[in-house]
């Protein structure tokens, strides 16, 4: 039976961005399947007490030149966004509705990449509704759904299965019942969707 | 001109033992010179704000598996210590002591080992005498050391250039200018070592 890489992400996760542009080359070399669960990071901390790494000065310094680094590995194009913080509930919730929906294959890699490629403001809601459009989403009707109960309890449900099962950060990746933390970690997951831990 | 690793550590930290059992093995490889930089990390942590990720619950249970898996990965031998927290003070300053005294290359593995293969309560500097002893190390003289001046200097330095070049945890490593957190980013700190980077 074929294996599922489950990624738990947050679009305002540096590193999920990294990952994510991974995560289906990994299934697809292992024959396995891919389920992206979009989760609140801010949420998962305050759940479990953790918090963004970048609120350490040296270590967000450093971060800077640790995902160039990545991004020049993986051969993707990424950058810096200049308008954090952000708060990316309502992106979170958008991406909730756009699975209900069914057009979550537009919705997700716009989203990345208008946060960690294009460097978009996204605390604007003009902004996310002129990126949403340029994918091809109808902006104003996804601004209503993302006030509607459905997907503020999809979202929260997904948030509350993350922290029950042990995650306290972004990306988090799980094979069955193996928890795996970090893009940094990919290998590792590649491993026991191959099959080759345990 | 061949190329140093230097690697910045202490013996408190799990990644810091995992990473130190491949930096010989990196170093051989690349052609480069290694320099072990005893620092102390509580030391780091007061200087950059930053803390143990082990005090977040939810990532000191993920870090049990994953430091399994990678002491795996590697072949080597590791438990977590049960007598934790430990201070490192004494250890660390028992290093700068090696260092200067010529007798580090039994001292460091020695430490190590007592630390994450065997489990001893390095609390209980009794303990700490017995293993130096066992390591063929003068354990009184070595008591006597860690209250020196020259030694409280060396280990103080470390720690604040550590800090000074950026550091926030352990393991760290450099490689000229550039600068490595993590034992999972020794595939870099080889990739830079063999100038495969920049």
């Amino acid at each position: 039976m074929a294996r599922t890489l489950e990624f738990y992400f947050d679009y305002g996760s540096p590193y999920s961005y990294l990952a994510d542009t991974q995560v289906e080359i990994i299934a697809r070399r292992t024959g396995a399947a891919l389920a992206r669960k979009p989760m609140l990071l801010g949420g998962v901390f305050k759940s479990t007490g953790n918090q963004s790494p970048m609120v350490i000065d040296q270590k967000d310094k450093w971060a800077s030149s640790d995902l160039a680094l990545w991004a020049r590995f993986y051969g993707v194009p990424f950058q810096r966004n200049p308008h954090f913080p952000v708060n990316t509930l309502a992106l979170m919730r958008g991406a909730a509705a756009a699975q209900i929906d069914g057009v979550f294959e537009r919705y997700h890699p716009a989203m990345f990449k208008a946060m960690w490629v294009d460097g978009r403001n996204l605390n604007d809601m003009a902004e996310v509704g002129a990126v949403l459009t340029e994918a091809g989403i109808d902006a104003s009707r996804m601004a209503g759904r993302i006030q509607d109960q459905d997907v503020k309890d999809r979202l929260k449900a997904t948030t509350d299965e993350a922290v029950a099962r042990g995650v306290f950060g972004a990306p988090t990746s799980f094979v069955d019942d193996l928890m795996f933390f970090g893009n940094d970690r990919l290998p590792f997951v590649e491993m026991a969707l191959a099959g080759s831990l345990k």
